[in-house]
């Protein structure tokens, strides 16, 4: 089986083109090439499949075989993959996602996608949804007390919940006890939450650490990006643009005053193509 | 750069041809391609290199860029790269290694090697020379007071220190905890050590768990399985031949009676080649 190893932000998936090769077994082979030791090794597996509805469908398998839902990185990269194979010459296409159809805009150089633009849609502020257990319709800089402190807290939905606080450093704050902790409560986050921690450096620069529900501390999420910059702008910290630092790198996202759009520009990379033999296919 | 990613008992480690290919800043290479998020991703850096003394010379170097020591696994899985990419139609040759030079032995079939043994020498006692800190000149089955318990350890040098305590059941024992607490007795063992906690299933049978000095418990480690050989037929639990299982799968190993020499017979295994673009080469 044909497969090419790309990473956006350290975020690394196994890359499979499932349109000219037939697949089977999905879970298990999501399980297979995950493995870090005895296969590939990868955050997941992604499938590039035809769709009926767009240009292009992306599906996300977890390293433990379950389905994943929309991950900007991932979204980004199929979006290099697609161009940088062939598949297609436009350089504004759609991506069907679990998520929705996802819009994307290539910058192109030498004929490889260089910086990949996505529009991710509207946030969920609507608590309902997110969601959150409280009588607010929103859920904005609302005091929350986690351990011995007092976070004001913003809950956003991209289809799965995000929250963010504003810390004074991100860099010496203690992630793993509070984001755990955040997740956690789900006295206020009934289906728990990805945490990001925020620190606004200046008016059009963020820098950001995210905990990821069900994973921990991770180098890279373009949703935690899109969720600090949601509630930056709403209070007034900083411009509705901005350059979001993650462990991984910088990430620019835009929410987009006219269509309420996030609209987030990133790069991806090719790390390597090759082929593996699976055992049960 | 050609790469070759090979997998021995789950030990991971990316073999390069340093023989055809021009390669420099070593240490940087071996950071930049056992890298599991950016790059190849693998437990090491293996190079196969030109020898003035026998037939290949193979170099080993950690994720942290250090060079290391030999390793059973490296070492087949390199006996099994010469042949198998036909820099060689022999089946017994030399590996010149930091260890000294290794003969191996290949078992072939459809011109791919399926078994190799390595004959890694003699183990060390001497326990001026493991090191240990004790006057007695060897150090077999003594008493060692670690937090709660009293185990009963055999110390053995393959170049690097090891040593091995029997315990009722592998599969349910608390190899952190303990295994952290004898790699640390620096009172005994001044340079630390590798832990095996193993179990005598029958006299050609044992199960073990390894403790690695520097990187906490590991799948597979074939120096961990000849202590647990030569501690356990030292004191009659078994032959001088036996099975060994690891939780990466069984090695086969023996202590010839004639050379004392130990000969461990396994597989390894080629999980994919590609080539990577290197930023700095």
């Amino acid at each position: 089986m044909k497969f090419t190893k790309m990473q956006a932000y350290g975020n690394d998936y196994v890359y499979i083109d499932a349109i000219h090769q037939e697949l089977a077994k999905l879970p298990e082979l999501a399980r297979f090439v995950s493995d870090r030791h005895f296969a590939v090794g990868s955050d997941g597996m992604v499938l590039i499949c035809p769709s009926a509805v767009s240009d292009f469908r992306m599906r996300m398998f977890n390293p433990d075989g379950t389905e994943g839902e929309m991950c900007g990185n991932a979204l980004r990269s199929v979006a290099k993959y697609v161009y940088d194979h062939g598949f297609t010459d436009k350089t504004r296409f759609q991506i069907e996602t679990f998520g929705g159809l996802q819009n994307i805009e290539l910058q192109v150089e030498n004929r490889k996608a260089v910086n990949i633009t996505a529009d991710i849609g509207q946030p969920v502020l609507d608590t309902r949804k997110i969601p959150v257990n409280t009588s607010e319709p929103e859920f904005i800089n609302r005091p929350v007390r986690i351990l011995d402190r007092e976070f004001r807290i913003t809950a956003v939905s991209w289809g799965n919940p995000h929250c963010v606080t504003f810390v004074d450093k991100t860099q010496d704050f203690d992630v793993e006890t509070y984001g755990k902790s955040i997740e956690h409560h789900t006295e206020l986050f009934p289906n728990k939450t990805n945490v990001t921690f925020a620190q606004v450096v200046s008016r059009d620069y963020i820098k950001i650490r995210e905990w990821e529900r069900g994973t921990g501390e991770t180098i890279g999420c373009g949703t935690g990006c899109c969720t600090a910059l949601v509630a930056a702008s709403l209070l007034g910290l900083t411009h509705r643009e901005a350059t979001v630092e993650q462990i991984g790198g910088p990430l620019h996202v835009k929410w987009d005053s006219e269509t309420g759009h996030m609209i987030m520009t990133g790069t991806s990379h090719t790390v390597f193509e090759s082929e593996i033999e699976v055992p049960f296919l």
